[in-house]
């Protein structure tokens, strides 16, 4: 019976042209996170459901995919890195070595309505510090978000922080329950998204969308949202501006004091380390809709790709093991979209997306050449060269140069039986764009310049291409 | 509630000391493939469970993890990367270019019986040429094969080849039908496990195992267990010699000469390569158990810890993707079974197993020079230094040294208000073992020597810990 070859919806398979400036992505992640001694984790993708679920929104609950093993046991497909490394903190205790600094890139699903460029799997690249109660800590995830930033060349972005403690002490400001705080919060969280306006009417009264659904209010007063809307006004030049006018704003609510001396200190420590306000802001209307932060929180966004939302997020969160019953720990992390992220570089033209790996293409014409064409491919290869030779039958060399041309493969080696007696190959530059350069010293580079094509002594070959190529 | 933090039977996270050098070896081998050219491919963890199937084994079926989406799909974990390639060659069709060379790392679930060193969720690191027919495909796998275990310095090895083609002549020579062989051939695939006499037992007659269990012979004739034993038997020091061997046998037989022919044509190309029959040998008794290999086969094992079994296993199989309906397309690869060949690298102590990325602790003893110590830190970093900076409250130095100590950190820096003063820092080093060093050349070497610790200024400490460090 035949199958049909197919894939589950919302689920896709990534080409080379998608893997490479991917793989490439990952590894300059990896080099910053390195740099700071955050070492890797993998944890399997498969965990009881139990485990999956409690800390997981509602959302993510109903979005999970279910595993089943041959026990039958209730598994499911993890959501997201932080519950599996809260797992990890709990299940192996003082076995492991606080600070535990790590990092993790892996796939996550997500079982979400599909939508243009939302995915049911995609990839996280989580660091966090676990056991680490100094804001040397919070410092340090943000400074690695913007190293992060730079290493990619992303080009102009922001690192917008605040912190959950300003949120509380907003609540004691405006005379607002703790126990709300949570869900206003969440309202506050939507601003960038539905804006002030929709923001000040579902903190009150509530308002109908544009389908006609009744979105239900908070029941807060007018005098409360007006006083949410003093302080999501704060701005400033300079984190320290800022800083200043929450501190105004503030100045009758008690502890505000100790509490905005701890921003105050990450925002020193940044100015000293180079994170000017330029990169990193202090922005209070930053409010990370997750319940479970409980101070600094950042995210980030590329100010050329504005579109793509943020592309970095993260916070402190000091209570997420206790969920598996164990004393709180302190936290703090970030997490890297990936895809988000990547979707982002190709926009901006920040990737190159090659078909290919391969540098140089070994075309193989006459048959009875072949063990010499091998040669050189070897040769190639062990110099340092991405060499693919053609492993078809030796068939017309258009054939072959059109696929070095549709898989991008800059340059082409040919070789014919007078080429090989005369102990040369043919180089062919498959892209030419500098036909008339001023740099060109002889008739021989005029041709090559020219047309693309050069003839080389098959012993300087290896060290041609590897000055083409840069190396 | 409290939930407790565990995991599945047969999953396991790894840590930072597995991770490290499972990360180095994975980047070693990224780089042997992209030289030839192979290009990188991912496709979801989560296929249809009819997609899957077929192609798999009985035991394969029944060790799957099924998955359900909110849409209640039969869905699968899949259990290798052979399938998901296949199904993508299928689906995407004309759109691929062909020849289509790709690698693929990515984790495999299996659901068998948990048992010491086995787990559920193992990862496989795969290249295929697919749309491939010519022997210089199969002579790439194999060559990539023994670039990849001299990269990753696995001491002495072999990767030892035959071809289904031989063992069909063998077919021939034996007087077996054709629709015999597949059964024939997985008897031969236990030879190393089980020994001849057990493996002519079960061609023949069959026999009652240790256990009392019956293992049913195919009843072939005890000619013709002796025909394959002859066969069995041919060794070579050289693979023309063994060849040889084979031609000898098989002189009687219709077509053998054509086949053997592609042998030596590989055999001839490995060698004016360089992949003499110390590294690459033909044994004939590999059968490789799969039904879908149509022509060369390969595998390798490491010389210096045979119990390890195959770290690298591979052929050709001309027909897979005919179960998706469409025309044969020919196809050559090998897998390397990541968790296997690591095992293997680590007991032969071939890979270190740091605890963490980090090559400095830089402690913080003082609190008023916090922000020195970070200063010190983000220098190093972009000095290329892999660092960690105490992120807890300042405390009590020797903490901070065990910390170094238990991480294998090898270098830590200490600053206290009376260096920060003077410009300086102390660098010890962690471990020390050069104490009557003859290099040493001055009294302030000696002391560095012999407590493992020095002064160094400020301005020099980043030059320093390059130079140390190798960079």
């Amino acid at each position: 019976m035949k199958i049909e070859a197919r894939l589950s919806r919302g689920l896709r398979d990534l080409f080379p042209e998608e893997m490479i400036p991917r793989q490439r992505m990952l590894d300059v992640i990896r080099g910053v996170y390195e740099s700071y001694g955050f070492s890797p984790l993998e944890t399997p993708a498969v965990e009881y459901l139990d485990v999956l679920s409690g800390s997981a929104g509602e959302e993510a609950q109903q979005s999970m995919f279910r595993v089943t093993n041959p026990e039958e046991e209730a598994l499911g497909l993890r959501f997201d890195l932080t519950v599996p490394l809260s797992r990890v903190v709990s299940q192996y205790g003082q076995q492991i070595d606080f600070p535990f600094r790590r990092y993790q890139v892996s796939p996550v699903w997500r079982a979400d309505k599909p939508a243009p460029g939302r995915f049911r799997q995609f990839t996280q690249f989580d660091i966090d510090s676990v056991g680490a109660p100094s804001e040397i800590a919070d410092v340090e995830i943000m400074a690695a978000m913007c190293d992060t930033l730079d290493a990619l060349q992303v080009g102009r972005y922001r690192v917008r922080f605040s912190s959950r403690k300003i949120l509380n002490l907003l609540l004691s400001y405006a005379g607002i329950p703790e126990d709300q705080g949570v869900h206003v919060f969440r309202v506050l969280d939507k601003l960038d998204k539905i804006g002030l306006p929709k923001v000040k009417l579902e903190l009150t009264t509530g308002y109908t969308d544009e389908s006609g659904a009744p979105i239900s209010g908070l029941g807060l007063s007018d005098r409360q949202a007006a006083q949410i809307e003093t302080f999501l006004g704060i701005t400033g030049e300079t984190r320290a501006e800022a800083l200043g006018k929450v501190r105004e704003l503030f100045a009758s609510v008690e502890g505000a004091t100790a509490e905005l001396d701890e921003i105050q200190t990450i925002s020193d420590h940044l100015e000293a380390l180079g994170y000017g306000s330029d990169r990193v802001m202090l922005d209070v209307s930053i409010a990370r809709g997750l319940a479970y932060y409980t101070g600094p929180v950042f995210e980030a966004n590329l100010l050329d790709a504005p579109e793509f939302g943020s592309v970095f997020a993260g916070g402190r969160y000091d209570n997420l093991v206790t969920r598996f019953g164990g004393q709180p720990i302190p936290a703090t992390g970030a997490s890297i979209g990936v895809d988000r992220l990547l979707a982002a570089l190709v926009h901006l033209k920040r990737v190159s997306q090659p078909k290919t790996t391969a540098q140089v293409l070994v075309t193989a014409m006459d048959g009875s050449l072949m063990s010499e064409y091998l040669a050189i491919a070897f040769e190639l290869r062990r110099a340092g060269v991405r060499t693919e030779i053609h492993v078809g039958r030796p068939k017309k060399l258009g054939k072959q140069l059109q696929r070095a041309d549709r898989l991008q493969i800059p340059y082409v080696v040919i070789m014919g039986g007078d080429e090989a007696a005369r102990g040369v190959v043919t180089l062919k530059q498959m892209e030419v764009g500098r036909e008339e350069s001023e740099t060109v010293q002889s008739h021989e580079e005029w041709k090559a310049a020219r047309f693309g094509q050069q003839e080389v002594p098959r012993t300087e070959l290896a060290a041609t291409l590897r000055r083409l190529l840069g190396h």
